[in-house]
């Protein structure tokens, strides 16, 4: 029986471990309102203490502790009232022996003070004299110096994407400016004699330009710049041409290469006939995938991703190696998986690929306590079941299928 | 003992019902390549099948099921082989009984055609016969026209988010144009009056506005358009004149509150006094949290939000009070827990606040196939924690604490 492998298949692993060949794109600064989810290119160590000054926590008076040692409601201790500390002032006067200094939450402790006993411990009698019920220890009710982070002190390491609190406490450190990768520019072409533009009523025989689309938006939700170039027909010279064009201005290159083996062999030899052509993977023991192609392209190399032309496989090639690709280029460090994978008990038997990782679309269902994933089934060229989906579900090579009722793990599209 | 409750706490769950008060905002329309993530405001039934035509899955050759019938190895089935259908293009001629044309995947099986048997099942022969060695069934190695989505069918209902694989499939509808909800857009003040902006050094007793920019990359990343006012001393009427110029300008009105009682105050009465102002919700059952307030506010009435003067304490009210009033502005429906949560079992004792529910930040730890939840300590007004936490894990009301090895849900950061 004759046989379609012409090459040998890598598996998923072996295509990730190629990816070290690429560097990281460089670094620039960005304003702090500007840096949600970007990556930062180096460690962000505090420039400062925060908070900066000794800090009352709570509305109270600002008193010597060994002052309010053995104070009870039965038996108060009596200190003398100085006044009070406005906010965001610098106190008038320093807290001596037997003083107090009325503080609101947030306001500045006087020197001498090192501790706040809460307004409602207290009583303020007419003749400045403060009544204290509760005897409070050194340090209570009040932030420390450098005691929510100390001048130095590494919260942000290098490869780290920012999120909201990040923002929050880089903004109270007074750091404006960051220095974060840039965004990777993502070249986005798709080829074939089939395809139209989106705009476009195809004729009979044609199909709308989808893959483009959906890469673009995966690159885009994943942090980098999806920039889409267009159709090539399937001919050597437009392909090699397109190509060659966007090597200057791009940090990877998509093409979704036609459906027909003999469209997907014409893209090979346009990418092998480029500047630098390395082919480092054709062919992936993946399904859907089995056609993808990893290029290293141009002077210095950049990678190449040649998707399958069915726009659900391109979709899942995507999800599976594009997006580590992508974090690589992105200089992401290695994210943990919660959040992005969920267990999950199969809900039917499933056949795996023989020789390929299968990757399975899968519904998620919450019955009790339990989650369930319901496989969505379907030729891999359709879209309607990756819309129906919210996740994928991996059969390890070398399985024949996994059981009903088999504990999975759920990689969510998200 | 004196209390500070002067209030009636209402719970999460009570303030979360309040907010079916506020209607979403309203539609816009937008170009797929720019609607990621955006809220469809009406359902997107297909506006035509997908795909349009019988569609063949495989290389190979379009035949009549039925000519294939009994072929093998040893007895193949002959055909005669009449042409090709180029990629993109109308079948120049209908297959007949006995005929065959070879089709590349993708390509219009022409008509009379039922079938596509594989190239790697066929030999060509000089005399231009077809030589048949399996067969194949009607309907096999092709799509039928509408299979992945029929004309008129709901793939995409109001208030769901877009994601990349519906964009995709939205493509290939010649869906260009969508009617979405608008973005919310959503004020940002900060008031108090030791707040600085964060360019400047904040001299002895001050510090930096990082509420605004935390807050408005949480808006940011929910799907908001956050809009940084900027900072409000403690002054009655430069408080009401400042969400007085908001009040046409926004969805969403959110004021972090001075963190002392008597700031507070002031910024309740501020919002008092604005037109049709009607205080909702004055003292949540949050710990932390306890000063929200949520009111409605001109008219038409819209939503504002009083966030508690501590950054980390405002962090976690945004969270939990925040994303689902934001999901209700942007007309978002109820979207799945998973992703969003995770089931971990607790990594130590954990003392509830009494008479509230306690968000407790905690770091995720993988152990084996253990997912811990270690709690992140420290006051709440500090944002480092905030920082070193993957989430939340909520101390239901009525409970003293939670033990160290029970299960927990983590209300992921994300």
């Amino acid at each position: 029986m004759p046989t379609l492998e012409f090459f040998r298949l890598q598996t998923r692993e072996e295509v990730l471990a190629l990816y070290s060949r690429f560097a990281p794109v460089g670094a620039e600064e960005v304003d702090l309102a500007g840096a949600l989810g970007r990556v930062l290119a180096a460690a962000a160590p505090a420039p400062e203490d925060v908070p900066g000054f000794l800090r009352a926590t709570m509305d109270g008076y600002a008193v010597k502790a060994a002052d309010t040692f053995g104070a009870s409601v039965g038996a108060p201790q009596y200190l003398e009232l100085k006044g009070e500390v406005p906010m965001g002032a610098v106190p008038a006067r320093p807290v001596a022996g037997g003083e107090a200094l009325r503080v609101p939450t947030g306001a500045m402790l006087p020197p001498g003070a090192d501790a706040v006993v809460m307004l409602e411990y207290t009583a303020e009698h007419p003749d400045r004299t403060l009544e204290v019920r509760r005897p409070v220890a050194p340090g209570e009710n009040v932030l420390q110096p450098g005691e929510d982070v100390g001048r130095g002190e590494v919260l942000f390491a290098a490869g780290s994407r920012l999120r909201p609190q990040d923002l929050g406490l880089l903004a109270a450190l007074g750091v404006t400016r960051l220095s974060v990768h840039r965004r990777p520019r993502v070249a986005i072409w798709s080829s074939g004699d089939e395809i139209v533009p989106i705009t476009q009523q195809p004729g009979p025989g044609q199909v709308r330009d989808s893959n483009a689309y959906l890469a673009a938006a995966q690159v885009a939700q994943w942090g980098g710049i999806p920039d889409i170039k267009g159709i090539i027909p399937d001919d050597f010279s437009a392909l090699k041409d397109a190509l060659v064009a966007t090597l200057p201005e791009a940090d990877l290159i998509l093409i979704s290469g036609g459906s027909s083996v003999g469209a997907r062999d014409l893209t090979l030899e346009a990418i092998k006939a480029l500047l630098g052509a390395e082919v480092l993977v054709h062919g992936v023991a993946l399904r859907p995938g089995k056609p993808t192609i990893l290029a290293a392209v141009g002077q210095p190399p950049l990678p190449l991703l040649g998707l399958p032309g069915h726009p659900a496989s391109a979709a899942v090639v995507m999800e599976v190696l594009g997006r580590p690709l992508l974090a690589r280029l992105a200089g992401l460090a290695a994210a943990p998986p919660w959040g992005r994978e969920v267990p999950a008990l199969l809900s039917r038997n499933l056949a795996g690929a023989s020789g390929r990782e299968d990757f399975v679309r899968v519904k998620l269902r919450r019955e009790g306590v339990t989650l369930w994933a319901d496989p969505v089934l379907g030729p891999s060229g359709l879209l309607s079941p990756l819309v129906k989906s919210d996740g994928l579900v991996m059969i390890p090579l070398g399985l024949e299928g996994l059981l009903r009722g088999e504990a999975v793990t759920v990689r969510l599209f998200s």
